[in-house]
């Protein structure tokens, strides 16, 4: 039995993607991103206070990218992950660290290093996807760039490689579905 | 053919702990920290400018925790994750993310900060290993309070399991090794 604990419009959108692209049943517990992730109940599924956690058979997981390669592992019929190789599979998790610890926090150090980080980011795509192929890394990197296309709205010619990518992932029914429930329940764009 | 480009002292030291726990035959390449990061031929490698970069029959993998990944997993017999285990391996990921993303930059946020987020650290990780037996995730995990404890000096019985944890993985003869040759090669703590 899996279950997500999440909130609209945060980081857990991508966890919430690849359930989506799996097409598993799983029981979905949206929380307040003001108010919920601070109360004592949740704080014993995960100290930090953070989305998005998922609860396997009871047991909590934390963390985007241990959550999404998990989901990867376990479904291996929803091709999210290049099978049997460890080389592409640590490629994924370079892409997601970077995601992780770079691009999600650039914006806090001011929007020169931002522009600095998602050019990186975008030179590193190149005109496909991740891994040359799609997988759990172009979940994650969309989740990013939703962010910053929905805040900051820089134009499409700053990030080309970014740009497009975006748009193949918004064409995606997964995507589309994950946008539609969040919405429906609505949120705010976390800092 | 595996090169490790590393600076001593840095976050680069997991790896170079994790390759000699394997005992593979690797070539290193220290870099200055303060110069040899932003030449252009290093940039080339890595467009991030930093270290650890991994070159496997020449090429790059970037970003600590996927670098142990591949080493643990293409060389199973050192043992650093449990086998066939997707949701041991994603405990893993989730460790080694945490400590990336939230215990890395923690210090730039104030000592608070630094002092609640280790002590979550603390706690999850209670009186043994991080997944229960030794794993890549210690290896981080040590390389982020190594500096803590060089640095803050924090006292022993402020993060008892951190201390505890420090103290077994400063008797393993790989991280002596290591620690060895880096300061032969001489280094300043990065901030």
């Amino acid at each position: 039995m899996l279950t997500l604990y999440f909130a609209p419009g945060s980081s857990s959108m991508a966890v919430h993607i690849a359930l989506h692209e799996i097409g598993v049943p799983f029981a979905g517990r949206p929380l307040s991103f003001k108010n919920d992730l601070r109360a004592p109940a949740f704080l014993t599924l995960n100290p930090e206070g953070k989305v998005p956690v998922l609860m396997i058979d009871g047991r909590p997981l934390t963390e985007v990218a241990a959550i999404l390669f998990y989901l990867a592992k376990r479904f291996p019929d929803a091709d999210l992950l290049p099978r049997d190789d460890a080389e592409a599979e640590a490629q994924a998790l370079s892409w997601m660290s970077f995601i992780a610890s770079t691009l999600h926090p650039a914006r806090q150090r001011g929007l020169d290093y931002a522009k600095e980080v998602y050019g990186i980011a975008d030179r590193r795509l190149g005109g496909g996807w991740a891994l040359g192929r799609y997988s759990i890394a172009d979940i994650h990197l969309f989740r990013l760039y939703w962010r910053l296309a929905n805040s900051l709205h820089p134009a499409p010619e700053t990030f080309p490689n970014l740009t497009a990518h975006y748009q193949r992932m918004m064409a995606r029914p997964a995507v589309q579905r994950t946008i539609e429930v969040e919405t429906a329940i609505g949120y705010e764009l976390p800092a």
